[in-house]
């Protein structure tokens, strides 16, 4: 199989810092679009797979998965997007096509298992699939979403993941007009909660442990905030949710949100991945029929799906904007929570 | 406010068996019906509730809360039921009847606090509400059930219980025809869950932890047995079913099951209060957007759709029947799990 070297950032160990590298990318088969990539945001994923905290990167790894871009070449049997137009991948670049869940538009539940976008074995190449901190990719068309004409390119590009992954459970849990819908935490993912909850015609309140972050929630569109450690402000809100989109990524007490679910309302956890403790207790589930559910990402139709309503209802992420080069001091700042509320690279920054 | 003193077997305290005692039923008042008791099925919660197990049991207290027997008497204004009728009444005998939840035919998730059938606060009386371990019952019709004429009515009490709270959410997680369902547990709820999934169309399996149970739940209509302790035989129901009835009542680790779960499958606690332990592990509710809740007996608009359909497919319980004087050692035997699947009184004994 042909393929082209391009340049990319990417590291070698789990201990080493992220650099430049040269990369293989295939050339497009029939179905495959090739991208140019102008926008890269940095989700959590990236650190921890750079670093191996789920213990299953193969090294050397190139991490991005919330790229936006314009394509530059296309197979001879794509129809969805030609060579000028813009283009977006997520988190999935390929999956089995033919499985009960594939054959429903859910493909980030492959049965057989989906290919990621980056640290998944690559089909095509062989060894593992690298992602989108580089010049290029080439997709299957499938995978290829189409980007609204009006939305700012660097700030469409956390929508890939942060902004699926809080649309598909609002979407799978009936959030519209009317509904009641809480998002605990406010980072990457919450604030994107906060603002297609609101975008759905929600009332949303965000739970948050310190007060500082009222000002910001608000001017992000949310209704209200309650201070998660306020036992009054707490108990104001019981019975209150219809849905609750729990982003913590650490591992935190679920049990107090239970009772400000409503009746028959579902705690969908997005962020943590772990077991739930303390102990998540039965009782106010059983008094209310309430329930704890877990949700991934979103099949492709339904981001696209997110990306046409984005663009009806002019919904970005809030970013900041980085060098490729500032990567590393990136992660670190991610750490510590200093981030509003997404780094996204111009890959512009990796030509020079 | 007028009563009548009728025989009962009721309990002073936590560590004193059951004894014959003699309480006051109010007279009907326009909205009543009174109930000769003819037999009483005893729940897992009578016995809880006699060793004060919870906590909060206020003494005296008589059990019982899956009754049928024949009207009685009938206040002015009653006319879902007329004397000589077979009648039967569940778990609860009041609740606020104006909140969100009474308004949608879930009164059990009353807003305002259900009332028991015993050990609530009695409305009508002042002190608690007591069971139907006792010769007659006054019960606002509201709550009282009608019950099919070509049902056993020994067999038909547990339905009460049991029944309902598998049925509910058989019925609020859409179980029917082509559904695939599993059944944790097979004791009274299990047995009962068994036979209203299959009645509802659906394939049924039963978890068990022992081979010996395989005989007994085939006979009940389950498709399949899995022993839960079999790693092969768990993994070929990977993925699976889209409801899982959890029925047993003490701590157990529900970690195994989630991944026979389908994608969007629901376990769902009715047999556990407290804390899941070990730990409940997200990783495999995100991957396949599954859950875990909780749901407790059901509505009385719903159970009298449950006792209907029952006459309909000819379906009640498996019981035992036992005298009133033997309900201390039928306690005993309930601790050993030594019941087929659910004793019930024939109130009969209760005269002599």
């Amino acid at each position: 199989m042909e393929t082209t070297n391009v340049k990319a950032f990417g590291t070698h160990a789990a201990d080493a810092p992220l650099i430049q590298m040269s990369i293989e990318r295939r050339d497009v088969t029939a179905k495959d679009i090739e991208i140019e990539i102008l926008y890269c945001g940095v989700c959590h994923s990236d650190l921890h797979t750079a670093r191996n905290d789920w213990g299953f990167t193969v090294y050397p790894t190139v991490p991005g998965h919330e790229i936006v871009g314009k394509v530059t070449k296309v197979g001879s049997e794509v129809t969805k997007l030609k060579v000028g137009d813009f283009a977006a991948v997520g988190c999935l670049v390929d999956s089995c096509r033919t499985c009960s869940s594939c054959a429903q538009d859910l493909e980030q539940y492959c049965l057989n298992g989906w290919v990621g976008t980056y640290n998944s074995e690559d089909k095509h190449l062989g060894g593992m699939t690298l992602g989108g901190y580089s010049e290029k990719v080439v997709v299957e068309e499938h995978f290829v979403l189409k980007v609204p004409s009006n939305l700012d390119l660097a700030a469409t590009a956390p929508l890939l993941c942060a902004g699926i992954t809080t649309w598909s459970p609002l979407r799978h849990w009936n959030v519209g007009k009317g509904s009641k819908v809480a998002v605990i935490g406010l980072g990457g993912l919450g604030h994107m909660a906060i603002k297609l909850a609101k975008g759905l015609g929600a009332e949303v309140t965000l739970f948050s442990r310190t007060p500082n972050k009222e000002k910001d929630a608000l001017s992000l569109g949310a209704d209200a905030v309650i201070i998660s450690t306020d036992e009054a402000q707490m108990n104001s809100v019981s019975g209150k949710f219809d849905v609750i989109i729990d982003t913590v990524p650490y591992v935190h007490d679920v049990n107090p949100y239970i009772g400000t679910l409503t009746i028959s309302g579902t705690l969908v956890v997005v962020g943590y991945l772990g077991g739930l403790a303390p102990l998540l207790h039965t009782v106010p589930m059983i008094m209310g029929r309430r329930a704890v559910a877990g949700s991934l990402i979103g099949g492709i139709a339904e981001t696209q799906e997110m990306l046409d309503f984005c663009g009806k209802h002019n919904i970005v992420s809030e970013i900041e904007v980085i060098k490729m080069q500032d990567i590393n001091q990136a992660y670190e700042r991610m750490l510590k929570s200093d981030v509003r509320y997404r780094f996204v690279i111009d890959m512009a920054s990796l030509k020079r």
